[in-house]
């Protein structure tokens, strides 16, 4: 550790901290586009925000998060008080804590969604992020089918928003309760269910030959079978009888969005999604690009989850959708909008005599609705005007002796060049119009 | 530490940490409402949203932020990498930062302003916050007075946008550099000068008799002047002398902002806000009401800070506003909008035939900017209707059989129980014409 002396002799670093995002105005208006669509989508759909702090009783973690989140991905310290505090890897643990606390004054069903920052401590090598944000999108106290098909809904309803088309992604659905009434068929044993789960969710990311070793080695002539079943949609529901309850209602489930004009649904068995809390449907999105099939977020159903609080029983199922893998996205299909300033106008000022008119037509014009940066710098009107083409301020009004004597005002467009003369009336109409 | 077994057995608390907030969506929604004022205000006069994370490297506030906020009030840890880590307990390190990492790539004047969680590791005892929210203004690259008089006139207007009157609010302001000619005037040794301003800075949370003890413990018999000198501004002036260039630039600020038509101004010479890193005009927003003249927020000029990074003089004025005094002042001023949802209307079902009309009538209003939660839990309308009442929803639809055979609905709001019968095509326009 430095001493003082020696920190005054160089140089603070104006580095970040390690893993984390400075934001500067032109990635903020992208994580402002990507906040506005979701806030917008949810909102249409009667949810409502809530928000909680990072800082969380760390014993939150460690009752049904998976445990890799809780014990070695988390930051987790002690304060001065003793109590054992945890930087938030994940929303849901709060907001059931939050729904168990007023349990008896919350009126069910609650559609509630926050976009938050979460923080997990990822090991350098991997080059992913300690901190993103996320959506997150919980209802709570609908336990039948129906929540399910609204949030899949809802899901596809961000993603038109976003100006995705239904080709570009892939809702793929699976169930729990499914794959534990195969494992019951297929007689695997409880005590192996929990490890054969993980294997599922990592099929992708390991090779075809030490997945097949390793189901194999926990399952022995029985790993066969249960590959099959979760390969082949078709055998899985064959094995189970097209009559069996769970397999109807998931039939419904995909019908049911059919109706809505939701065709992009697919039943993938396969799906296990990481988290231990989940009991029920489960679904992932994936980008349908041939190069880059990522999974891009996903969800489920968590009905037990509010147990831990010693609460009744409430029914819950939600999701979480990232801002990384959504920029990622946006970019891969070309839509993300242009950066813009939020500031629509900049005052740039030929004369110190002007300061009184250029403050008055600013005041009006922000009277109107419309954002005003006036230059107080004194530079030459170049300057000023390069400061507001570079700040990407999308029109300019310069003021000099002329326009104090006239009362007219040209208005420039900086993209295009287009030099629009006004009276002070005017500008404020014309510039919210020819909004770019 | 328990153990993982006897975690299980008792439930989890609901609580959320010491001295943080959660903010159920009633709670959200004023925090959303002073967030929105704040952000109109601040956008109308070209600035410009920038954000950060809250976990920084803690060297950025051991060179130059006030000592008690480095050492004794700030979250430090130290993660498994070994990186002393600080959870920002304010903002302008990080703004400065950034600032001085793009030195050569930004365009100056920026106009930057962020609203952020900051951290304070408060004594329990204190029953302070030890998480709150801050809109954070900077402006980087004018050292000259407008700057200083644009950012009150500023402030002025975030109170106006909040509906506050002149009345309700006084803006105090001094310049460190006045206070430091009045030192040399007085022939204050150097080397008590920060102890001075210390005490000064806490003159209103002590005694008369604890303060003047304490000055004069420090300057012996100059105390009595230099307290004449802070409590009184025409003695301080005609101690320095009118024609002083600092007290002409003081007097040109106020003109300034007179003619701007603010006139709640009050240059206070005893004004000192606490962090070291001010270096010319500081100013501060006093609630007025005689029962509690508080200290609403502050800010000032920080000339110097970016040096601590190793780059080029940047001139910077700025301040921070927080949510909790915000709320606070907007209470006891009767200034608080009520709680209504972001949600327009609930759609009930009557009956589960009508199951496709609702989700249809749902994303035809959505599509027209309503926000629409339609009821899928099958319960009684009674009960139905009462969860919208509860959530604060100001609208509800009730469908059955005959809705389906007109086509003609029933928009009922709640609150004043009005009913108005409506065509399908009629109600996105009533809903948000009438908007309460």
């Amino acid at each position: 550790m430095a001493t003082k002396k020696e920190l005054k002799k160089k140089s603070v670093s104006t580095e970040p901290y390690k893993g984390v995002r400075d934001f500067y105005p032109e990635d903020m208006s992208v994580q402002k586009y990507i906040f506005s669509v979701w806030k917008k989508a949810v909102e249409s759909f009667g949810y409502v925000e809530y928000t909680a702090s990072p800082l969380e009783p760390a014993e939150l973690y460690e009752a049904k998060s998976g445990e890799e989140i809780a014990n070695e991905q988390s930051y987790v310290f002690t304060d001065r008080g003793g109590r054992r505090v945890t930087i938030r890897p994940e929303m849901t643990p709060s907001v059931a804590r939050m729904i168990a606390k007023r349990r008896h004054d919350i009126a069910l069903p609650s559609r509630w969604y926050s976009i938050v920052n979460v923080f997990r401590y990822e090991r350098p090598q991997r080059g992913r992020l300690r901190e993103h944000y996320q959506l997150n999108v919980d209802m709570f106290g609908v336990g039948t089918y129906e929540a399910d098909v609204e949030t899949i809904a809802l899901i596809s309803n961000i993603m038109t928003e976003f100006g995705a088309q239904d080709k570009d992604f892939v809702i793929k659905i699976n169930d729990r309760k499914i794959i534990e009434a195969l494992f019951d068929k297929l007689k695997v044993p409880v005590n192996k269910r929990k490890d054969v789960t993980k294997i599922v969710d990592k099929k992708n990311k390991i090779s075809e030959s030490i997945f097949s070793d390793a189901m194999t080695d926990l399952l022995g002539d029985k790993a066969g079978d249960v590959i099959d079943a979760l390969s082949e949609p078709k055998k899985l529901i064959m094995l189970l009888g097209e009559g069996h309850e769970l397999v109807q209602e998931l039939v419904q489930k995909i019908e049911t969005l059919d109706k809505r004009g939701i065709t992009n649904i697919e039943f993938t068995p396969s799906l296990m999604r990481g988290f231990d809390y989940y009991t029920g449907t489960i679904f992932e999105v994936n980008d349908t690009n041939p190069e880059n099939p990522r999974s891009l977020f996903g969800g489920g159903r968590y009905d037990e989850l509010l147990g831990i609080f010693g609460v009744d029983h409430v029914p819950a199922t939600g999701f979480g959708m990232g801002d990384v893998t959504t920029k990622d996205f946006l970019e891969t299909h070309g839509l993300l909008p242009k950066y813009r300033s939020t500031t629509d106008v900049c005052i740039c000022k030929a004369d110190v005599h002007v300061d009184d008119l250029a403050e008055e037509l600013a005041s009006e014009l922000r009277r109107d609705g419309v954002n005003v940066a006036v230059d107080i710098t004194g530079r030459k009107i170049a300057a000023q005007i390069k400061t507001a083409d570079k700040q990407g301020v999308p029109y300019i009004i310069c003021i000099g002796e002329k326009e104090l004597a006239l009362g007219v005002f040209v208005l420039k467009h900086l993209e295009t060049g287009k030099e629009t003369p006004l009276k002070k009336e005017e500008l404020a109409q014309v510039i919210k119009k020819l909004e770019i």
